[in-house]
């Protein structure tokens, strides 16, 4: 079986043996954004067009090449869900070659009625062997951070903090960034920023406190960013993590690395889980999957 | 006497009679960030100084020209204080044909110890007739939105919310602002917002929340902005105001009445006030003001 990770920037492709286990694996830059409508077939052969002249009949797909600017839509599907509902959800790509099936991403309704959506994140929890063990939490860390609830394997519900972008638009678009020189992440700043947090008066009075403190001479420029970092990493924390509990961070490790420092520091349990998620929920699924 | 209130982009200048009474009135659009250093005598002399050689011996000038990037910096003054203390630390400019005073602005500590600052809004705090009359709060919205605590004409305390600043960025520069036609703002969208704001789960979840929203065809792209708006200024509004109590609105009209619908329905009693605050305030710190 061929498995791969498609997202909106990248591609991540393994060859799978019988088992499971991994004969071969591949990355490229080939994500959505950089496939023509109608390329898709193309854009697949370029990472395992051989894996297929060789004999491989079954390919597996995960990510954004599923959503509407993908290859083929596969529609959300509801929570609760783990890899059997996924699997039974795959939706077939026209390929003539060999069976290409893509992963369905997930929504779920949060308390109030707003809708959830996630993609490629539900196949990244599926890998999560953890998440079979004892419920708990996962948190995706990136632009748009996923915290879900799982248990049994199942994604029961999750919610989504815009917290990655908002960072960005605010150092590039307001004044907090005018006062921040560039450089490496400053830890202590960091935690001063999830420090902060925990105080009274809301995320957008504390914005306006990056501004004042920086007046005052009690923020250094270089000390901006990561305190801006680590209190907005540090709101999102506080609002996803209702008691004490475990929480499994997938994702690029330096970013899973602060938020491992801002949930132990909110009180939870940071496990920082490894980069092989992906691939082991594509074949967690894909062994569910009724491929004929 | 001469009053200004001269910001970063524009200036608003009146000629007052010996019982504070409007002789003249004029605007123009030297702001700061339009006069180069050393060049403010002459874009004094621009606006008024017609008056200063009829006569004017007095010129008291409030706003970003008191600040570093102005004419001479006009250090922040410490809260509590009101006419009395802000005519007292007004700061001299180097000028010969006449008396120019700046009026400072005025920073203050939340309960955690983090600065704020004001420089603009304490005088037109001051010229607030209703503040005088009974305790409450006045809220003067903006890219940084200031509510002040103010009793028998004194500002006690302030907070700051990014709330204006934080919307221009969220719309230019993340993939909320992708999905937002521009248009007129409505109301119902406004409203909308505003009762998502009262919601539990962080504005950061809120905010993904506009797309999750579009996505599933439940907030129509020309009801985007107005939908986020909305929801940013309920947050501030929620965060602000801790009781049931009256709120004097000082700005823009515009803006002024969305902040008088959120206000409304988070449980305050909004009083939108006349655009005269500045002069008003202008007058009676000059009146205190020890000339000579």
């Amino acid at each position: 079986m061929i498995v791969i990770d498609w997202g909106t920037s990248s591609q991540r492709a393994w060859r799978l043996g019988a088992n499971g286990g991994v004969l071969a694996a591949r990355e490229a830059a080939r994500g959505i954004l950089h496939v023509a409508s109608g390329g898709f077939p193309e854009a697949l052969e370029a990472i395992a067009g051989d894996w297929i002249a060789e004999g491989e009949r079954r390919v597996l797909l995960s990510g954004m090449v599923g959503s509407r600017q993908g290859w083929v839509e596969a529609p959300y599907l509801d929570c609760p869900a783990g890899a059997a509902e996924l699997a039974k959800a795959t939706v077939r790509a026209p390929y003539g070659p060999a069976a290409v099936l893509l992963v369905p991403g997930l929504s779920c309704r949060d308390e109030h009625g707003t809708p959830e959506v996630m993609r490629g994140e539900e196949t990244q929890i599926a890998g999560l062997e953890a998440a079979f063990a004892a419920p708990g939490l996962a948190c995706l860390p990136g632009s748009h951070s996923k915290w879900a609830r799982v248990e049994s394997g199942r994604i029961l519900s999750f919610r989504t903090y815009l917290s990655g972008e908002a960072f960005a638009a605010l150092k590039s678009a307001t004044i907090l960034g005018r006062m921040m020189s560039d450089g490496p992440v400053s830890e202590a700043a960091f935690d001063r920023g999830v420090a902060r947090s925990g105080d009274s008066g809301h995320l957008l009075h504390h914005l306006f406190g990056v501004r004042a403190l920086g007046l005052f001479g009690e923020l250094a420029e270089a000390d901006s960013a990561s305190y801006l970092s680590g209190l907005l990493i540090g709101h999102e924390t506080r609002a996803a993590l209702s008691r004490r509990e475990r929480v499994h961070l997938i994702g690029a490790p330096k970013l899973a690395a602060l938020y491992a420092r801002a949930i132990a520091a909110c009180g939870g349990e940071p496990a920082i889980e490894d980069s092989e998620a992906a691939r082991r929920g594509l074949a967690r699924i894909g062994e569910k999957v009724a491929w004929d």
